[in-house]
């Protein structure tokens, strides 16, 4: 079975982690084989689109037996790197930091081993078990530590210049909470992930305001309470 | 100028808030004026794609001018209905919500105006100027203010049922961190942007598990180490 396949299409990849949720939730609830009409049907996915998609990595499915839940999950697993621990550390250690420290990603393999900030009143302050240090000792840490993955939880201003210090100190892989797209200016054997917080709730904003029934419920409301 | 237009492609309305906030930059720069070429350049879009885009809303271009940039960002604002104050509540006071209501989105008119958990010891506490309310509450409250959107920081277990008991109560935008892809479940006049952080750690981990050249780094450190 190949378990990694170079030139998988950016939409096939970006789906492999709802697989993985999905089939988390099926053998939760007890579920131990499923057809891809049965996955299609949960996942709002055509269950052709599902074959083809897992079709890309060698195919997991038995004809008339459907996909084994267990195996398959596993396998994704695999493939999206998950059967290994990646260390992590956390750049920006306020509100955000601090709740994506504890939020729990260790179960997948996302062990946060470091946390950083410029406020001196945030250090030696512990995220789950770990002491936020200073951004001065970013190097030698770096230097001295298996890190895999960055998390940026800071200002845009900051963003770029902290991203060079962790890619010249050897990180390969961003997770960027900036407000600003790291990727266009760095190497490109660096990996970013953007996640822009304010633009997904423009993006709500924007569908709310298309609503024709949500504004008129808001008007008779405010109507309401101004008699 | 038309303002608001329905059946704009999902991908258009995607790049707006990327507009927008391209814009903001330029404006915080000195730059007032910006041609299509520019301003592909720096957001790695087609210029022909830019002009593309904001003629599905009119049109804001001059030729040979270019794009006024605070007139064509105050634009963008209003299509993305940043031109009024949109109440929020937040479902979940841990430290995920905490960071949301902490974010400073009132800057774009999001206003958090509520927040509630299940937690007794965390009544009373506050986020900015909210005061944590339980959730036995929450019904009350949205009968006697408006709010329009609301955000879930809460275990995907929950999250079906309090957002059953938000529609009943008149909201019609959630913005759903919950590990559960809520819009399957409920009316279409309900608008829902899922955040499923994990899914985005694990897009990353697939990108790294892919990039030769991390994974070499990786595993020279790691022998260094264990010499």
């Amino acid at each position: 079975m190949i378990l990694k396949e170079k030139g998988i299409s950016k939409a096939v990849i970006s789906r492999l982690p709802r697989y993985y949720r999905y089939l988390g939730d099926l053998l939760d609830s007890g579920v131990e084989r499923i057809s891809s009409g049965e996955l299609s049907e949960r996942m709002k996915v055509t269950a052709s689109q599902i074959r083809q998609d897992l079709n890309n990595f060698g195919g997991f499915g038995q004809q008339g037996y459907g996909y084994n839940a267990r195996v398959l999950r596993e396998e994704i697993g695999k493939i999206l790197g998950l059967d290994k621990v990646h260390p992590m550390i956390i750049i920006g250690a306020g509100h955000l930091g601090q709740a994506l420290g504890n939020y729990g990603f260790d179960k997948n393999g996302f062990k946060v081993v470091g946390a950083f900030d410029i406020n001196p009143d945030l250090a030696g302050m512990k995220i789950r078990d770990v002491s936020v240090q200073m951004l001065d000792e970013l190097p030698e840490f770096l230097d001295q530590h298996v890190v895999e993955i960055a998390t940026l939880t800071i200002p845009k201003e900051a963003a770029v210049e902290v991203a060079q210090i962790l890619v010249r100190n050897g990180i390969h892989a961003i997770w960027n909470f900036a407000h600003t797209d790291l990727n266009l200016l760095l190497p490109e054997d660096v990996v970013v992930e953007n996640v822009h917080l304010s633009e997904s709730l423009m993006r709500l904003s924007y569908n709310l305001t298309n609503i024709v029934g949500a504004e008129a419920d808001r008007k008779k409301k405010i109507g309401a309470e101004k008699r």
